[in-house]
Parts: structure tokens; C-alpha cells; sequence
């Protein structure tokens, strides 16, 4: 581990710092190239867009780009480290954003007193970019942070950590509950943690079929009910009005347990209570609520996903904020909109029903084969069918719903 | 012309819109380059960092990275066409370091209702980036702006329109008044345009040996003079106490022109009117206070500079800005100061004095020779020592005015 560490720092420090740049994507070497790229060529496409805004799509790399936006107050599992100690993350989106989608993102830590500055701050930046990908905001300032940013931006705000996480737990809890012969309409649903990406995760799953009222959310006081006085407005969407109180109250005869909360918190004891053939996604980060070798060891009837890479199904957020994010900026989505993660859901979910090219085996040293079933309910991060599917899929939940700028999809989409 | 501007529309448009991309530095291809450029081997410098802010120059871009901010108050010359309209101009600013000075630009264009809001969404953006360099906006405004950004950021902010194009007039000036035989102590200046480039040349030139009383300032309304009251207290800073009213008053035995105003401002009686051996600089742009066939006409005894590169002494901001930001970034400099901004000024104009590398001319079309003189007062922008003497210059001289976190030049400065 500590071999890995020291990889860590050198791989972001040598042989120059960090892992982005930026990069000049036209000719740039005669005085002509300048002439036409600054003084006096450049006061064309001003004027252009100072009569057509819009034409800042046609001129600039506006379209192209994402803002990778930090705080900086819930860094990764490490907390409220400040803005720049984000750096590192937002610089690692940005690469994720450019390798996976093309996508040219491009990373800004924002210091601020209240969240009401912060806002300010992002929405007067906000036009420079294609879209805003929010990042590493604790809860709850980070509701009403993105609500804002929504409503005062012209462009796609989405915070990853609450909608990503949501849409990919959502795409393998329904291949893992059609697996486990299980109807997401009657599933009852534990989810332990009730943080930014808890409480995104169970308001997707609802949207997706779950019912609110077979959901049990647990936060570190235990059930989240009717009752309770302790709970923000947030929370309060999933106060169950129950006599339950106890994860052990509520694990009896549950079909899925969902962990968005703490290495080790779910007991091989606590499992063993779980219906027939259940569910657990642990994506406690580094180390998840179980491990597999416990639950596996525990009962063999579960399906198992995990935060991490070295395990099956991992739920990993890279499955969706380069894809849906490349759909919106394709026909220029004013925002990311329900119609539009639920599209990501699907299209995700389905291409884990598909065969597996061998490309994607040949990059996972060990893996012989992959097809869908207890060990295989997500596709892959290095999936090349994710670009095509999950964008064109966000696309056009963008043009039908009517957020769309451009009412077709682009031509390279049909292929 | 219409070509030219089709050109340059096009040359915008396709094959991609902009000039502009970000491109990874690091691995990105293998499970475990991505497990070390985000989750979860990007805790790593997180913490580092969060223990060690200092530390962002090691494991991020921050300190290879400059942004290129403007509200669009004062685009070019064409106005106040607000922020979306400043992007081509921004990102073409970014090509220019990044092409110039191998320095990753990022624009950012700012919406805000008020001065203030402007300089709080920039504060708090700044320490993303090792350093900021303002564009393009309006006076008055530009002066409190910068100063204030300069009072509350870490890192070094430079309003371009202001600081760049007063350093390369500064140099050139200084050797076209040495190929005159003119003392800079007691040339007399006339200086038309009272905005925030002239305001900044004149500041400059006093700093490098100017005499605050031999310069005559004017605005739309004539001569800038003790007794006027509707002037702003950055014009104050030049009111001659004077009787002298007209250019006409003033350009009678001057030494100087220098024009930061509009085209034609200046006929061949004017400067028929100047003392022996003159100096003008027309650098309006695209047209000039009077062209240089005009005034070479008039009388022979003249040096002429313009912003044109068409014309022989361009004073051209790309001589500064992307090498004052290398030296500044190259020894993490927390200002811009003037030490370091004269540093620049002696070190361009040195550069005229030299031979002239083949290559130079190469990159010039029907330039066949250039030496010191009238002609040639002022580097070629794409001249390859302008970037390690400029740089080293500044760095040097950050280091010895006690600016710089690094106490040593870089390793590669010494070649």
C-alpha cells in the first residue's frame, strides 16, 4: 500500500506536474495562422457572436467543454479539505472527462464564505463553458447549491456525486434485481447512509419503480421516520413511517441493501437476515460495508457489487458523467433532466446484457470472460460501447423532452 | 478583406469549433493508470496538499497555468460586447501563451453587474491557476479592478492592456530615442488617448526615466491639465500644469508622439510641428493616428511604430505577456511588480540590439535582413530568445525584489 501511495504522488508529479494542459487544436505557426487566431482575424467570430450568442457554438470550444467545479468541502471520503487540496480530483475528472468522451474538461476550485457566494461565483462563469460538473460539495449545502445553479444557468449543471452515483447504482440494481428474479415495484430497499449521494441514489431508484414507502434509509442515529426531529428537509424525503429503528429492525426480509456510508458497517450476522436472494451494493470507499469474501462466505445467494475495480460490478461513476454529459453538449441540452438520467439508466443497464467484445477482456488482465449475471450486472469503464449508447440514448431524451437546442441527432450518431 | 474575415470565420469553425482543447499529460490508458490518476490513488497528493498547500505545484497544473479572464467590457477595439463575445479573444490569448511560452491558458469570461462582483467571482477562482492575466476591460474600471485582485490573490495578476503594452512600448521607445540621440530624461511626450493603455505607457515611461512634467496627455476633450475637474483621478495622475490646450499647443517641438486613441487622428501638419528627430508611435488599431506613408512623407527624420505587423516596429503584446508570466510562474512569483515588469522592458529591448537569428527572418516573408534602427526597434514576435531573456529577466529580477517562493532560477534557465 505504501508502494502505491509513493506511485500515486510520482505518477502526478513527474515528469511534469499534474495531468492536464491545455492544447492548441488549430495552425498556429505562420504570422498568418496568428493573424487569423488573434489580432486582427479574431474580431470576426466577436462580432458574430455579439450579434448571435449562439454562434459562440460555432466559433469557440464552448460546446466542447465542461467546467469540473469543487469546493472542495467533501473531497473524495476525506471531507472538507478546501478547495485546492480538490485539485488533484477535479484535474483526474477532467482527464476521465477528455479519455473517455473527448470531452475537454476543465477544472476550477472556488474559495467562498457561504454557499450563496459560491453560487454567484459559478453562474458568472458559468457561460465560458458547455456545461458545469459539480463535484465534491457536502450535503446539504449541495442541494440548494445545484437547485440555484440550475435555475440561474443557461447551461447543464449536474452534481456527479449525487446524479453519476445515482444513475449507475440504479442501472445495476435493476440488472441485479431482474437477475435475482426480483420486481423493483415490490423490492424493499435498506440504504444505509443518507448523505448527498444516498438520498440521489433512492430518489432515482423511486423514479426508476421503488416505493417510497418500501424504502428504510438509515443515518448514523439509525431509521430515518416520521418521527424524527433531527432530520433536514432533504432526509426528510425518505422518513419512513415506521416503528422500525434499527438497521437489524429493518435488514429483516430486506431484497436490497444499498451502502453509501462506512468501511465495515454491515455485519455477516445482519446479511444472513436479508430475504431470499438479495442484493447488496457496499460502496463505501475505499473499503465497503462488507467485504465480498464475508458476504459471499456468508450466504451464497446474494449478488455483490462494490465502489472498488478489483472486485465484480463495481459501481463507478465513470460509467455515466463523460456519457451523459457528451449527449447533453451534443444537441446542446439546456440541463441534465430526469428524462434524460433515466435514458443513462437504461442504456447503461442494457449494454451489460449484450456480449462482451473481446477488446474489453483483453484490457482486464484476468478476466477470460463476462457475461450478464451475479458477476457481471454493469458494463466495464473501459466499455467503448458506453460512448456511443449512453450519449446517443441522453441525446435524444434531450431533443423529446424538449431541452435540446439542436432538434437532431449529430450525424455521427447514426452510425 | 471580406476573404480575410471569411477566413478568419473559418478558420474558427472547422474542423472543430475554437482554438483551444485540454489534452492529458499523464498514462491514461491501463486500469492502473487510471487508478492512479483518480479513485483511489488520488487521495494521495489530496492529502498532500490539504497538509502542504504549496504542494499543488508539485502534483497539479496550478503552476504552469494562467487564466485569461475578461467581463467584455472593452473587447478590442469594437466595445463593450459583453462576456461571450470576448471568447474567441480569450482563447486566442490561451494559443498565444501556450504556443509562445508553453504555458496553459485557460479563458474564463465573467458575467457580473458590478465591478465588485466581478473582482469577488475572480478572487475566488484565482488560486486554480498559477496566475491571471485580465483582458479587456473597460476603463476607468480596470484600474480599482486590478488593484484590488492584486491586494486579495496569491498569485500574480496582470491586466494585459495595461502592463503588457506599456512594457513593449517602454522598450521600444527607449531604443528608438537612443537610435534619435534623445535623452528619455528630457524627451518631451505627447501622448493622445487618456485610457488605460495610456495611462499604463505613461506610468511606464516615467518609471523609466520619463519626466512626469514633460508629458502632455490628451483625451477627447484636449489636453489633460491642472485646472480641468471633469477628468477621473487615473487621468489626474498626467494633468499638466499647463496653459497648453490643443495638440496642436502640445505637439509643437515635441519629442514623442504616442497614440492610444483612433484612426486618423493625426495629420502631417502635426507632426510637420515636432522637434528634430521625432519618434511616433500610432498604434491604433487596426488603423493607425496616421499611416506610416503618410508620415514618412512628411518628413524623413522620424522613427515610426505602429501595432501593425504590416509595417516595420509593431508594438505587439504577445513581446511580453506570454514570457513576463514564464518567469513569474518559473520562480512562483505571488506579484507581477514593477522590478519585475522593467526587467521585461530591458530585456526586449536588448534583443533589438542583437544580430538577428536567420530563422527569424525566415519566419518573415520578404524580410531579407534586420538590424537595430529605425526600422527595427523592436523584436519579431516569433523570435526564440525573447522567451528564455524575458523570462529570465523577470525571474531574476522576482527573486531579488523578495516576490518569489523559489529562492534559484530553474536548472533550465542557466543553459
Amino acid at each position: 500500500m505504501a508502494d502505491i501511495r509513493q506511485q500515486a504522488l510520482d505518477y502526478h508529479e513527474f515528469p511534469v506536474p499534474g495531468k492536464t494542459a491545455v492544447s492548441i487544436t488549430k495552425p498556429a505557426q505562420t504570422s498568418l495562422d496568428l493573424a487569423l487566431a488573434y489580432s486582427p482575424g479574431v474580431a470576426e467570430p466577436v462580432r458574430e457572436i455579439a450579434s448571435q450568442p449562439d454562434d459562440a457554438y460555432r466559433y469557440t470550444n464552448k460546446g466542447n467543454s465542461v467546467a469540473v467545479i469543487s469546493n472542495g468541502t467533501a473531497i473524495l471520503g476525506l471531507g472538507n479539505l478546501g478547495p485546492l487540496a480538490s485539485k488533484p480530483v477535479m484535474e483526474g475528472k477532467a482527464l476521465l472527462f477528455k479519455h473517455f468522451a473527448n470531452i475537454d474538461g476543465v477544472d476550477i476550485e472556488v474559495k467562498h464564505r457561504t454557499p450563496e457566494e459560491f453560487v454567484n461565483t459559478v453562474e458568472a462563469i458559468a457561460d465560458t463553458f458547455g456545461g458545469v460538473n459539480l463535484e465534491d460539495i457536502k450535503a446539504p449545502e449541495c442541494f440548494e447549491i445545484e437547485k440555484q445553479l440550475i435555475e440561474r444557468c443557461n447551461v447543464p449543471v449536474f452534481h456527479d456525486d449525487q446524479h453519476g452515483t445515482a444513475i449507475v447504482t440504479a442501472a445495476g440494481m435493476i440488472n441485479a434485481l431482474e437477475i435475482q428474479g426480483k420486481s423493483i415495484e415490490t423490492a424493499i430497499f435498506v440504504c444505509m447512509g443518507a448523505g448527498a449521494a444516498a438520498i440521489a441514489c433512492m430518489t432515482m431508484l423511486v423514479k426508476c419503480g421503488a416505493l417510497r414507502e418500501n424504502v428504510y434509509m438509515l443515518d448514523r442515529k439509525g431509521v430515518l421516520h416520521t418521527r424524527r426531529e433531527d432530520i433536514n428537509e432533504y432526509k426528510a424525503l425518505f422518513a419512513n413511517n415506521t416503528d422500525k429503528r434499527t438497521l437489524q429492525d429493518v435488514i429483516q426480509g430486506a431484497d436490497v441493501f444499498l451502502g453509501l456510508s462506512g468501511a465495515d458497517l454491515l455485519a455477516p450476522e445482519d446479511i444472513a437476515l436479508m430475504a431470499e436472494n438479495p442484493v447488496i451494493f457496499a460502496c463505501s470507499n475505499p473499503d465497503p460495508e462488507i467485504s465480498p469474501e464475508l458476504a459471499h462466505a456468508t450466504r451464497q445467494d446474494l449478488i455483490m457489487g462494490t465502489g472498488r475495480s478489483d472486485y465484480p460490478n463495481q459501481v463507478n461513476n465513470v460509467l455515466c458523467f463523460p456519457f451523459i454529459f457528451r449527449g447533453a453538449l451534443d444537441v446542446r441540452a439546456s440541463k441534465i433532466n430526469d428524462e434524460m438520467k433515466i435514458a443513462a439508466v437504461h442504456a447503461i443497464a442494457a449494454i451489460a446484457k449484450e456480449p462482451v467484445p473481446q477488446s474489453v477482456l483483453d484490457a482486464y488482465d484476468g478476466v477470460d470472460s463476462l457475461s450478464f449475471g451475479a458477476d457481471y450486472v454493469l458494463p466495464k469503464p473501459m466499455d467503448p460501447r458506453l460512448l456511443p449508447a449512453v450519449a446517443k440514448a441522453v441525446a435524444k431524451a434531450a431533443i423529446d423532452s424538449g431541452v435540446a437546442a439542436l432538434t437532431d441527432l449529430p450525424d455521427n450518431y447514426m452510425a
